[in-house]
């Protein structure tokens, strides 16, 4: 099981980890960005494997090279790995760790909100192959997170926003009162010192999930709630030259969700309009999309990973805030349906 | 937990295993050398992923094309692998479906000897990498190993006796009575057909040990019996450029590993008289050392990767044959002592 620190003094935290692991040596995994604007600040005594950044980078080269980077660094199978950056670096460090060796132990320390609320708990790590994403990975979960929000400072609007949009898938998860709680917190202007506690619940709310169902067997979909959509509407950015932030997408791929909930469960149409209006005066902005691109959405949805068949897309709905339904279906006339219903409501 | 089959009804046992199992589509890796003299013989209906012979082809190149033809042949998260070969196709192929997708099941089929009693079946799997041998790997148990004698005819005796020293191995680990019964049957004459019980027993032996110690943190260390000793004459060998069967060198590396245990132990001195005898009985050779390679042997068992610090060689050593105690260390002069009685006993 994985332990989870909340803290925002990193640096001693991390010593303690250190002390209590007792490894034979120590190897931070980070990217350049991280390197330049987080490292100095934190003042570690190990040594450092640097990766380019980008989710371009998550490759096979850029695994192969801190497997090298370990060896030349005389790592051990009792040395410890520390990962130190956004959802790419703990993703692919956690990997890196899980199979050098046949697997050292390693800590994650995520500097993004989106790596701290989703990519650094849950022991998912892998890499992309032949523009596949995650195609090679493990299940493999570090040995302890330290989830802090004193790194998210540096971060643009857009990162925390985007963090932000999975918080609020977990809020929708776990209760009403969580998510409220969610909607009333302005993440684009308030103070982060009073992130912490609201991300120490989301973080939970995963946790939990993942406990009850490490290898995503089951209950464990129900974290795929608005991914289905949204990865539609990140796949056709993408095919566009024009991508997203992938929490933006999540975020309008909730709202989608929302309105086949409406449409063929209970999920009540007030909430429909709530959500709609938190997206819009918060700034997630909207989809590049016209009618148009309903069949190419749908076409997309249809080859989504998480589908057993193409015949068969796959969904997680809610029957209302804090009640999900894992492994949906929807027949290709209510999505149509939702995508018109969503493009109203954003004003598209 | 791995299921175990013992028969000589490979494709019969594989269609049941396949229907228990309902996957999505079956694969089936093997190396070129299978794919010509073993596969047309089984008469099995899926595909085939072909990679290169030899254990310098169990590299992130050969790993890398398994997973491409992976997702060429269209797997999925439910796809099954079938690895059907000696060590490198199992150690490999059970990496590449441990990895691919975050992990698909696998059946292993071993066709040597070697692989049967020893990589096929514990759960580890990896690649070499960087020169290092299972540098980059995962602790992965097959969902089911069917182990058989019927591939094993059109193997050389080299083969054969290579993976026999593994046999001796668990007969030494587990009882007085079952390494009696392994020196008595005459691998380089007897019928194959008497093997597969023998087989069978020796198996149970490495099954029951993995069972109680799948990550090697203890008892499992126990199996390296011999390899210290044995990777040494190995990699002297490979330096040489006169490469040895890695189960003569374990079985000479036996040989050196019982009379530390009678140099530091109670390993009784009859016992080594009669397994030097039956190694120049049975055509083992002898490593192509004199007293001037004492020194490099040292120095190679130093650098093992199963020692914690270069300080500290690390050995399982016999009290007597069934009684095995793990995390030895020896002196230099214990070992030196030990590699001047084995030139002697097996007279070079």
């Amino acid at each position: 099981m994985q332990k989870i620190l909340y803290t925002n003094d990193i640096t001693p935290a991390l010593h303690s980890l250190v002390d209590s692991l007792a490894p034979a040596s120590v190897h931070i995994v980070t990217d350049v960005n991280v390197a330049t604007e987080v490292l100095p600040r934190l003042d570690l005594p190990w040594s450092v494997i640097t990766t380019p950044a980008g989710d371009s980078a998550k490759d096979l080269t850029s695994l192969s090279a801190i497997w090298s980077s370990l060896i030349e660094q005389g790592a051990t199978r009792r040395s410890l790995v520390i990962n130190i950056g956004g959802g790419v670096v703990t993703d692919m460090g956690g990997f890196a760790a899980a199979t050098f060796k046949r697997g050292v132990r390693f800590i994650n320390l995520p500097t993004t909100l989106l790596s701290a609320v989703d990519a650094a708990v849950g022991g998912k790590t892998g890499i992309n192959f032949l523009g596949y994403k995650n195609e090679v990975g493990a299940f493999a979960p570090a040995d302890a997170v330290i989830i802090s929000t004193s790194t998210f400072s540096t971060l643009p609007p857009t990162e925390l926003l985007s963090g932000y949009a999975e918080m609020i898938k977990h809020g929708l998860l776990s209760s009403a009162a969580d998510y409220d709680s969610l909607l009333d917190y302005d993440i684009s202007s308030a103070p982060l010192g009073e992130l912490l506690p609201l991300l120490e619940k989301s973080v939970k709310v995963k946790e939990n999930i993942v406990l009850q169902d490490p290898f995503e067997k089951g209950i464990r979909r129900a974290l795929n709630l608005g991914h289905t959509a949204g990865h539609a509407f990140e796949s056709l950015a993408l095919d566009n030259n024009s991508p997203v932030p992938h929490g933006y997408a999540v975020a309008w791929g909730i709202l989608v969700e929302m309105i086949l909930s409406h449409l063929t469960r209970s999920f009540p149409s007030a909430q429909l309009y709530r959500y709609a209006g938190y997206l819009r005066s918060q700034g997630y902005g909207a989809p590049a999309i016209t009618c148009k691109d309903t069949d190419r959405l749908i076409e997309l949805m249809r080859h989504d990973k998480k589908n057993d068949t193409p015949d068969h897309i796959n969904f997680t709905l809610l029957d209302s805030p804090g009640h999900p339904v894992i492994d949906c279906t929807a027949s290709t006339d209510d999505i149509r349906s939702a995508l018109d219903i969503f493009r109203d409501l954003m004003g598209l």
